[in-house]
């Protein structure tokens, strides 16, 4: 309905844990009519700072997010490329990624975002911005953080519609990384109250969406109303 | 023959990949005359605020060290302690850390020291200190630290000598944990130029040792010539 419309539309997601080809197959699953071209996501952010200021990566990432870097050089690396790494968060693996590091006059640190944890099926999981926190307290240097709610993550986002934020508006459950992130850009942002939403979200001390919204559903209804 | 000249003795050490035991004996090896009862450490500093506290670890700590904790309650945790854990420190048991601490109304956690990194023969590695802030972000607690340089851990060791801090002097190597940690509780300390020590220590910004002395045995030369 909303690509019906004639709205340009991306779907911007922090998913580290895959390629976008992996990530969209699933989405498409759910009903989703929604191509790779139309995602914005970490990786392939963070391959065009890497080629932009010639960096070659240590990456400590999940096996399945690798392919993402394929076209990028990682002979001697420069510097640290860091993601939602899960089971490859190993103490061998942490080291290695800190030794390269500090072996670095100056370290240069890249974060897939920056996310506390997630819930699985198997119960609550430490995410990237923990395993960031114990790099960047290792060899004191701060990670420049590639994803929402990063500003240059959602300019990028506008960049490929060709549209300026204040045309823009960003759906999404998360009320930091996708509201408040957006915002911040000059976007405006609805929340939904479905998925990582809770109710003490609309209590929030620094950020308030535009609109809430029951589900992605009631998002396109207001959003076709207005136009 | 600090011990001949009457002078009260203790060892202060952040070790936590083994029982003061193993220290002792370690010690003993290179010829020291140092017994379990003269070695302030950070476990057993633990054990104490634990038993005060009526805390029930989850311990993350290195398999040698967890006999320092035989007698503490472990039943039903209400803390999470940490230390260098070392090869224990797999992505399956930092996950199973912050699960126990995120599940806490009021999350505690215990740091057996805040230490950054070390060397070992096969290279550096990743202190407990990284895992610590990494827990600390994904909870979004601070932790408290047991070891040096933190205040309390120089007041058990002059509490159980019987001795105010102005009678007292630190011998180190660390100018941060050692040095400066000893004089914010009102000791003199002394830098050895051996071990960690590193010829820009001289020009720390914040720290300023009482004197420096080129090892251990000249350290002893110069307080008994001021006795």
């Amino acid at each position: 309905r909303i690509k019906a419309s004639g709205l340009k539309l991306r779907f911007c997601t922090n998913e580290t844990q895959a390629t976008r080809e992996k990530f969209v197959k699933k989405l498409q699953g759910m009903g989703f009519d929604i191509s790779v071209a139309e995602v914005t996501a970490p990786a392939p952010a963070a391959c065009r700072i890497l080629k932009e200021r010639s960096l070659r990566p240590h990456l400590l990432v999940h096996n399945d997010l690798v392919p993402e870097f394929a076209e990028i050089d990682k002979a001697n690396p420069n510097c640290v490329v860091i993601g939602d790494a899960a089971e490859n968060f190993t103490y061998a693996n942490l080291n290695e990624a800190f030794r390269v590091l500090i072996g670095m006059e100056k370290p240069v640190l890249i974060s897939l975002g920056r996310g506390r944890y997630y819930k699985e099926t198997d119960g609550l999981k430490l995410d990237v911005g923990a395993y960031m926190k114990a790099l960047e307290y290792a060899c004191d240097v701060q990670a420049e953080v590639v994803g929402k709610p990063a500003e240059k993550f959602f300019e990028s986002a506008l960049a490929e519609m060709g549209v300026p934020p204040q045309q823009a508006i960003m759906i999404g459950d998360d009320i930091v990384n996708d509201v408040g992130g957006a915002q911040r850009c000059g976007m405006r942002a609805l929340q939904v109250r479905t998925g990582k939403y809770r109710p003490c979200d609309e209590n929030h001390p620094h950020v308030k969406p535009d609109a809430y919204v029951d589900n992605l559903a009631e998002a396109v209804d207001v959003i076709l109303q207005q136009l």
